[in-house]
């Protein structure tokens, strides 16, 4: 069972997992050399615990203790209770969701731990919106897709704001970001993938052709601004893309990968 | 050529329209009463425009006069040129895409405009967030959808957040607010249009099988959390399903229409 702990200051050096929490730089480093993520809301605090992920403290205001009850007695975690106004001025924002949990986070698998067993991989170049990224996991997830793998400048997924776009799916995805950004998709190739490349490229095939009769796949997405590098446009096996109204060029990244998503997914033979 | 007029005072009473733009409520009466909305950046403005719409009057800082000097020459309306901390200052926030345009509303189109000569109409319900709706303009309109239909509840696509989303596409995509909630989908059955409610219904199919053979469809979608109403539900003429991975069982609206809008306009026959 957790112990609760009432706190009255909002200095309490016991708060510190929470502090300043809209301030990105901050919390990036902070986060980074404690090991730890934050996890907000009751539904997202849950996914993380039966996700495997072990808190650190919970901290919340008294009426959310209640819905909880069943996470904090099976924890030792201690659980610091305390007034909204009082967690406003720790956090830095009002917690619209009422509980926050500060979760250790786990060492990154490896790319062959992840993708053992996966037909269908989603590879993101250095999509640096934590709300794209998180965005794409939960699309991800709900399209059926194995695994994902991030590029060393991808923005984190376990940062607050893309877990909560993710809906947790976080933590229910096998995930690892790439040791190297050179030779990832050759890896991927070589353990028997075909790399598809989503681009505007002249050479790109509409991508329900690119996937059709493949067992395993790995989409490659990049962000919507300078699209994917030139290097991993060179070295995907196949180039594909999302056929668009004429005149339009561009969709947001993450109603291109649900759509490419659903179409791989769908593509593959039955399990 | 737009009357360049220099600014040095935040209180002038000719920047009016630009006042606290991140005032939601607030801007929403002034946009009313003065039938005016806000355009962002310069693609956005640019859009606006080529749409079609009048502006008011223009608001940026002296280093983009020169990026927008064509649109500028081929209007009357004046351009309100200061510096970005006093901009800051009137609008709220740091106007980091340079340009504002006020631009004059029009009045609504009909229904029956609207959907004239239309194969794919997505109609909305109740769809309250900016962005959600600015989504789902961009990839409709991305995806070859003819028009967009609005509940009476819907946000406004007009709304600045809206606008910079759908990346204009509010412009260019024939729409307009459906005048009654009650009756509208037997309308738009009346109309010829086969009505698709996406639901986590019982009798909900697979979306490809609901709109294999059609030949005028309306997609009606509802928000995230409550879905779309009992109603709608019973009176849409098909209830459909984006299948999705066990266990899950939502999508974001924009992800969600995303694929909807990709799997109505390949099923309609080629134009």
């Amino acid at each position: 069972m957790a112990e609760l702990i009432e706190i009255t200051d909002a200095a309490d050096p016991r708060l510190g997992d929470y502090r300043d929490l809209r301030d990105v730089q901050l919390r990036r480093l902070l986060e980074a050399e404690h090991g730890l993520f934050l996890a907000e809301g009751e539904k997202v605090v849950r996914r993380a615990l039966e996700g495997g992920y072990a808190p650190r403290s919970f901290l919340m205001a008294e009426r959310w203790l209640d819905g909880l009850a069943d996470l904090l007695a099976g924890t030792d975690a201690p659980c610091y209770v305390l007034s909204e106004e009082l967690a406003e001025q720790v956090t830095g924002f009002h917690v619209h969701r009422g509980a926050l949990a500060s979760m250790h986070r786990r060492p990154l698998p490896s790319v062959a731990e992840v993708i053992d067993g996966a037909r269908s991989v989603l590879v993101l170049e250095d999509i640096v919106d934590h709300t794209n990224v998180g965005a794409v996991f939960r699309s991800g997830a709900a399209m059926g897709i194995d695994a994902v793998l991030l590029s060393p400048r991808c923005a984190d997924p376990f940062y607050r704001r893309a877990i909560k776009v993710a809906m947790g799916a976080v933590f229910s995805m096998p995930w690892t970001r790439l040791p190297e950004w050179r030779g990832a998709l050759p890896e991927l190739s070589a353990a028997g993938f075909t790399t598809i490349a989503l681009t505007l490229a002249e050479d790109a095939v509409p991508i329900e052709e690119a996937v059709e009769g493949l067992s395993k796949v790995a989409l490659v997405l990049g962000s919507e601004g300078p699209g994917i590098s030139p290097r991993w446009q060179a070295e995907a096996d196949r180039r594909a893309i999302i056929p668009m109204r004429e005149g339009i060029d561009s969709l947001n990244v993450a109603a291109a990968s649900a759509v490419a998503c659903y179409l791989t997914t769908r593509a593959l033979p039955k399990a």
